[in-house]
């Protein structure tokens, strides 16, 4: 039976990546038949991936010469102190928004590094809307934001108005649909939700912005390390940069993240007039905020969650469970994601309704 | 034709590893059909992985309940500035014996934490030879060794005496042989080399040796944090991980570090020897002092070093340049190279010097 992979990350890939990469880690006509994993990071044919992946993720973000890109390792959650370890000065201020887990630990480890300052949060509703309409102070170093919450469901729709350059945790939607880059000074994104295999982090970041808090930052954790050397200062984590570049591809040869934010958004509306329709649901998050990538989501009777679940299990539904923290389902929905698996899930919706209404 | 993988790293996996690996990548039966790509590091099958990668280490080394083993990001060049953040209290002394370009660089990164000393080197003849016979202080917190130089070719064949808890940075000879775990407090190793593709990192840590230099140490960069969630804390990488719990399985089938010792030391000799009996090549490591991962040799005339290359690439050899630091050749002969593959480098070196000899 098809399975329908809604997993929160590691997450879903594009059918033609799997296979791509599946038959690259049995044999690699490139390199004599030999797997991917057992090829130096200094071939010819590695160099050239990871300089196409780069190239690719400055493509199709629409990134101009004035951002350099690197793939990393150690997740979002290494850059919760990267960031501040290498932008902000000790005298410093960076101003955080709180949409709950994720930025709630970005913020703790920024602490040690500058003046930080917690402007608004959403803490009052269990993080099930975005704040708007809070005052940004103009002497910030920068503004810390998270594009999408993969455990409460909401994402960001617009970006506050403000001077301050943001720096943004993108793990779960980039490449979901198109970012305006002139407002950002550092966008990160661990790969295992729109992008790859769990084991590389991205790392944009704009050019002129480091070097400038004369911290003795150790060299792996100094970003313009690994942008003098391409991410190839020392080795990196080979096999899952390719598994991204093929992504990158597959998404560059379906029309770029215009097209994705289309699809994303028919796949969404899809999922959300089912909950909204449907008398035995209820999503969890203001409409507004409602996040394109994670649908969380409640049974008004969740004594019946399990007998929901089976009939999820049944149809060959995977990481539907919601999070701790939420309770309930939580759909992700990301750009590898195909329709049909959305429409599975309404059709269970349905007949959970008609057995159970 | 088939070919013989003598990369330095990443290097040489078993076949057997391969074919699981490239299938898992493809399909894993266990998640009906997923990828192991794009599945759920919180799932039963990778959660039991990663324990049973953790206890095979444990099993495989004879490391008994006193040590904690992670497997973590940033390879063996964060270890150099990871180790002493986290155990090297700004007043305490560590020493460094400097046996090439990896222990140069460790050495550089934990400037910053402690008193570091340099209490032996081999710079004076290029890294060829292993120091012995130097004093080691006995106030020390710990003194750091690296085991085996990929570059060089050279290996620690014993620990000095001491009492002193040693640090070692076994990443390209770790699992070759038996090591005994009473001497170290840490022993860390990128696993590209003996142990999976690149992309995760082993450390072992003694249990009681961390929490004691009062440092505020960020949360990702503290071993405790890993230990306690048994390198779970945030979403580890996923399939170097699973690459490398094959290849740990592989081992203990094929009898563990003893048996591999022994083919190590068969395939070293069947080496070693014909590059001394050969009249056309000449080791550059002192004898004693010899590597059984890394066998690094020239050419006596090395203006015929094209010729030599071109006949391995003609047999299928692929990664037997030599690096830069040293020139020549290096034959990298980790666990899962054949014995059969040493053969063929051999019966290339005896074809040359009939033909240019």
């Amino acid at each position: 039976m098809k399975k329908h992979n809604f997993f929160a990350g590691p997450a879903v890939l594009p059918e033609a990546v799997k296979k791509q990469a599946g038959e690259a880690a049995l044999s690699l006509d490139e390199m004599g038949g030999l797997s991917i994993l057992e090829i130096s990071h200094r071939s010819t044919f590695f160099s050239d991936v990871m300089e196409e992946a780069q190239s690719l993720v400055k493509e199709l973000l629409g990134l101009g010469d004035d951002f350099d890109v690197m793939f990393l390792t150690g997740g979002a959650s290494s850059q919760f102190y990267m960031v501040p370890l290498n932008i902000l000065g000790s005298n410093e201020s960076a101003a955080f928004v709180d949409t709950g887990t994720w930025s709630t630990k970005a913020i703790k480890e920024a602490h040690r590094y500058g003046n930080i300052s917690i402007i608004a949060d959403s803490k009052d509703k269990n993080f099930s809307y975005i704040p708007k309409d809070y005052d940004i102070p103009t002497d910030l170093r920068y503004l810390h934001l998270t594009s999408n919450n993969t455990i409460y469901g909401t994402q960001l729709k617009s970006l506050p108005e403000t001077n301050v350059p943001i720096v943004c945790d993108m793990s779960s939607d980039i490449f979901s649909r198109k970012i305006d880059p002139s407002r950002y000074d550092i966008i990160y994104a661990g790969a295992q939700k729109n992008l790859g295999p769990a084991g590389t982090t991205i790392v944009i970041t704009r050019k002129g912005i480091l070097g400038k808090t004369d911290r003795d930052i150790p060299t792996m954790l100094d970003y313009q390390t690994h942008i003098n050397k391409g991410s190839m200062f020392n080795t990196p984590p080979v096999y899952p940069v390719y598994v991204c570049y093929l992504t990158l591809k597959w998404l560059k040869e379906l029309g770029g993240v215009e097209n994705m934010a289309e699809k994303n958004h028919e796949k969404g509306h899809l999922l959300y007039d089912e909950i909204d329709r449907n008398p035995c649901f209820e999503g969890t998050v203001n409409k507004e905020d409602r996040s394109l990538m994670n649908a969380c989501f409640l049974l008004k009777d969740s004594s019946k969650d399990d007998i929901f679940l089976k009939m999820c299990d049944d149809a060959g539904i995977m990481g539907i469970k919601g999070h701790r923290s939420v309770g309930g389902f939580r759909a992700s929905i990301y750009n590898a994601l195909s329709k049909e698996s959305v429409q599975v899930l309404v059709d269970v919706m349905k007949a959970f309704e008609a057995k159970n209404g």
